[in-house]
């Protein structure tokens, strides 16, 4: 595309490198934002902006927000001494869609991993462990992923943290979800935890 | 999310509204963006607020770009008589990366169309006759998608151009296409079409 202006071919590029989006799609999405640039391009460069400026991680447990402390850590309402432990700031707003807890998080910012050479101190592990001794927590709700890297970093932590109460996830069969459709794995650990009805 | 700062659920918000993103594809690009801010989140709001207000429609043929008359609209090179009609600027940049035609475009801005109630006037259809009249066009080649829309537009245009030599894009097996796998009417198309060896 030697006749396209330098800096559209630096937006489709630029554009290109986020997670969902090809070389393709970064022409679509450009384009489109072309065609809306005041009710969308120009807003979005103005949050972006804004955004990058002041988004930073809450240094208790690694949320992003735009204070030093997030505001699920400030609020005293979630001080009800459940701490909700989860892989990925993703997963926190999962949990917070879900709406069910109240208590506070700890995002570890990955999972242990022999391969990738992660260890406990590439992640936020021992800040947790401190977390645990010095704030009021009485249970430690393990909200891990399902996945093998997920579980052993479960267990892990479960074995560093013996003085308090600590949980996992129920495994199961999802909400809607049909047995035909699901793997062997989650329908065994369903039979294996199944209730008195 | 209630507890979410409100500059990033608006930047997750603006990001959903992108073609083929939807809201969590949009809130794994932010997440990303936020890892890789000084790489990526701020050049992309630069760059961003940078086309938002330099980018426009060259006035002749409808190609976006960063002057009133684009750069290939500009280039004595481009002006060799021949003419291609595509529908959107992505028809364009696709043409352009092909990298084969050397005349110059005319950007229709879509196709007729009954029901959503697209004249000629809606695109840029006057301005292609008055182009054909004005500039020294010796061909006039259609580019129009392969769809129903695209091919009522080309026929039309076809019969409002009378004066030049008009032709259209070969229809056909593309490249590396598998029989097994092409549509019946891309077959039909092709056998029509076929050529001595």
């Amino acid at each position: 595309m030697s006749d396209t202006p330098k800096d559209l071919e630096n937006l489709i590029d630029l554009m290109s490198r986020l997670p969902g989006l090809g070389p393709r799609s970064a022409r679509r999405a450009v384009l489109h934002m072309i065609k809306k640039r005041s009710l969308l391009m120009t807003p979005l460069a103005d949050t972006l902006a804004q955004v990058a400026t002041t988004v930073r991680e809450c240094l208790t447990c690694g949320n992003v927000g735009t204070t030093d402390v997030c505001e699920i850590c400030e609020s005293p309402k979630r001080a009800n001494g459940e701490l909700c432990v989860v892989e990925d700031v993703s997963d926190l707003w999962a949990m917070e869609r879900a709406g069910i807890f109240k208590g506070r998080y700890h995002v570890l910012g990955g999972t242990l991993s022999a391969l990738d050479a992660v260890g406990p101190e590439e992640l936020r592990i021992p800040k947790l462990v401190r977390r645990v001794q010095e704030e009021e927590i009485t249970e430690v709700i393990l909200a891990l992923n399902a996945t093998m890297d997920g579980q052993t970093t479960a267990h892990y932590i479960a074995d560093l943290l013996s003085d308090v109460r600590i949980t996992s996830l129920a495994q199961g069969v999802p909400i809607g979800g049909e047995l035909d459709y699901l793997d062997d794995g989650t329908i065994s650990a369903a039979l294996k935890a199944r209730k008195e009805l």
